[in-house]
């Protein structure tokens, strides 16, 4: 956001207008120019506390209004207590933060194919390259230096950040959001021994993501060896995560950082990875099945299962056994004589 | 490859000339226009099945022509049987997904040095960076984006994919494929305590791709301290995978995504290496070893050995303590009673 | 470093004197054109010798000069013995690999805001982009195709290496280096239920690498969702490493390849991180601790402490656990008996 286009000011008045409650009594007046943490805002910001444990935290702010859950007890006056805060925080947000409207813009150092089609208010930063018979779709947004190659579909409204690669027939749903250094259909990670020597397998299917995925900084989406590699609408993957070829995953998943998910492994919906978990090929992982952080996951899981540790197994045996490990030390005086060893 | 210029389809007859087989009988003049999966192949699409448990998939399948492994029982009539499915597989391919044919061709936004040395029918995409005394031989192709530093060269056939930075003094062989947006070349992690501080030690080494090596987007590999970090012949190296400073690899080897290989350490011939293992600083590994994958390797592992876990041991000794780990919270009634604990 | 400006031979004794101790006798003509590895340097090279461990090698250098730790039994002439042997390494990599001088350079294919400020002697690659309002300190260097956001500031003396990207509002010190690849600035990874759906919450802080900061290549730091994400002066990130929003690490840490730190952690100051550890939100790590490889950090650190493992626990500890791990098999034998089980 530009520092000179920067919104107006809003009273709390106003600002509670917006959120449909009343302001609270002798602040109406009070001028607020952001929202902030609690910590670090001004009188002249908002702050928002939705749990008990950050309570002292927000009696401390000096925000010049807080957006609270409702039962906590702030002990303050300028206060608005919400059912929703992230909903009422949202609202603040896209105040202050509003997304750069849509419009039509080709910057002139970028490079677009002749056969290249770009939708209504597409708007194209410098130094991008779209390929031959690329179809960007109404107001996508294209940063600088990302490459978008032959024959690659956007539907309407997707951010590309800087430095993003869609290689050659990626095919993207509307919304779409991909951070920097985002690679999408590099080729997948195949080679068979044959001829003589161990050759690489040409690996000639794409990548579909579907509507609202969003794909963190730096992350890695393989490209199918036939076919698709798919993600599923609404799914949110986080930065350096690698997706390898032929993989599947459903709709409305999280992925978080650092997740590995090996080939052509079926990933179901609602489904929550915590950082660092690595899944074997050829996996089938069931819908709203929730994996711990850095977990090794070699079999199938159930639909609804919940797990962690590598090998990953339910989260109360992981439980029972770190217990173990963490107190190992102390058994071992015991365990050591019965199992004959001096070490 | 683009839409426009796909290439012909082939006939039955035509496709079974190539694969030096009898096209089955009945089929013969059925028109095929591409290579799928079992599962999406449509009449018009060739697919193959290599292994028993795909046999289903493939009755099912309502591709045009299936190549299969002699001996499969499939139970219909459109199938080639081939003693090596792969080899046929390759030749399917490389009629439907040539690769581009080489020729001379630069960019006129590409930025290139002028002690730049260029081969004959070097190919060089918009917004290329070639620095100073750099020398890129036959035949290599630079997508967009990419960089080629100061002194860089470059053998015969390369192929760097949009957005790949070699840092100055690379030396890559062959036929070397670089994904998009790895990085090769950049500084070794090393600061050393003097002057009264944590200062950074020069790295002033570099990086050898021998020929032949592949290396998957975002992976990073670092020049050497002083002299070189090396990867061999033919080694395969998937995405996000980091190998530090002055690690030499030998040839023939496979490593997996997101391994981390530290400084220093020596990996032999046809060595492989699975998903998210990592791998210390100074450790020797001998040839022919295969760590499974989010292993941790602590110690020199001597050739032929196989191993996991983390610190990797020997695999049947990992199975085995997997085995207990697994059903510990029923071994744990038994435990606690021995170990005087209530926990 | 370009092949032409390589700067002049030394003699011995010229070299000498740089490290203010006496040449020796019978080698002071020697000329020497460089530095390397013991292995690998001529009698035209230097190289050095640090550890017990090397020395073998050291003897066998063809090496032209050796610098030595005092006191290594070495039985050759052409050494000098310094008492911190990392300071005089250093006095010969400025000599021979000098950092390139600052100097005023735009390359004209660069996109340079026309309210963005450039200090002096600022060099500017080709094909880079600098935003709105981007304000670069003297000396700084912005290789090719780096990507400076709207709002950044950079104190003076940094260096960008080619395709890094500092999103938005990012705000860097003095002297600070981002390898390639880098991403700096790109959203945290937040959503949160509300309107019916799972909603992305804008993020709207910023990140703040202190002065002398170094991110390796690949790398990933997230802005906050409000206020900041601070990396700590003088702290050195290593390649791959995933840094979420509002994680704050204090000065002096060492974070080693492939780490992942998880949203609105705060590491101390003095900390060292092994690679590929992973460590949760909302954790509190003290001054001065270190934590091994591949561990995982679920919980609090208190200052001073050394830990490994995951989860991880003391050292001692662990290492006692891991000696039961890799015996296990010939434990199994008579635990299996006693915990009434065949398998």
């Amino acid at each position: 956001m530009s520092a000179e286009s920067r919104p107006a000011p809003l009273t709390v008045r106003e600002l509670c207008a917006r959120l449909k409650v009343t302001p609270p009594a002798g602040h109406e007046d009070t001028l607020l120019t952001g929202i902030n943490t609690l910590e670090a805002a001004t009188e002249q910001e908002v702050a928002y506390v939705q749990k008990e444990r950050f309570v002292d935290a927000a009696r401390d702010s000096k925000a010049g209004l807080l957006i609270a859950a409702q039962g906590l007890p702030l002990d303050r006056s300028n206060v608005v207590y919400l059912k929703d805060v992230m909903d009422g925080v949202l609202t603040v947000l896209e105040h202050f933060h509003p997304s750069p409207a849509a419009r039509a813009f080709v910057h002139p150092t970028a490079v677009i194919a002749s056969s290249a089609q770009l939708g209504n208010d597409v708007f194209i930063g410098p130094q991008v390259t779209v390929g031959e018979r690329a179809r960007i779709g109404d107001r996508c947004r294209i940063e600088a230096q990302s490459v978008v190659g032959d024959d690659c579909e956007l539907g309407e409204g997707c951010l590309l950040h800087p430095r993003v690669t869609l290689m050659h027939g990626t095919r993207v749903g509307r919304r779409v959001i991909l951070h920097s250094g985002s690679v999408i259909g590099a080729d997948g990670f195949r080679y068979e021994a044959t001829r003589g020597r161990l050759c690489k397998i040409p690996q000639v299917g794409i990548v579909v993501l579907e509507d609202d995925v969003e794909v963190g900084a730096n992350s890695t989406i393989d490209r199918a060896g036939l076919s698709e590699t798919r993600i599923g609408a609404r799914t949110k993957i986080d930065n350096l995560v690698h997706i390898a070829h032929n993989v599947t995953i459903g709709s409305d998943c999280i992925i978080v950082a650092q997740v590995g998910i090996a080939g052509s492994t079926k990933v179901g919906r609602g489904v929550m990875i915590a950082g660092q978990t690595g899944i074997a090929d050829y996996v089938t992982i069931g819908d709203r099945v929730r994996i711990g952080g850095r977990s090794g996951v070699y079999q199938n899981i159930p639909s609804g299962s919940e797990v962690i540790g590598s090998p990953a197994i339910p989260v109360k045996d992981w439980m029972r056994f770190v217990r173990f490990y963490k107190q190992f030390s102390q058994y071992w005086e015991k365990m050591k004589g019965f199992l004959g060893t001096r070490d």
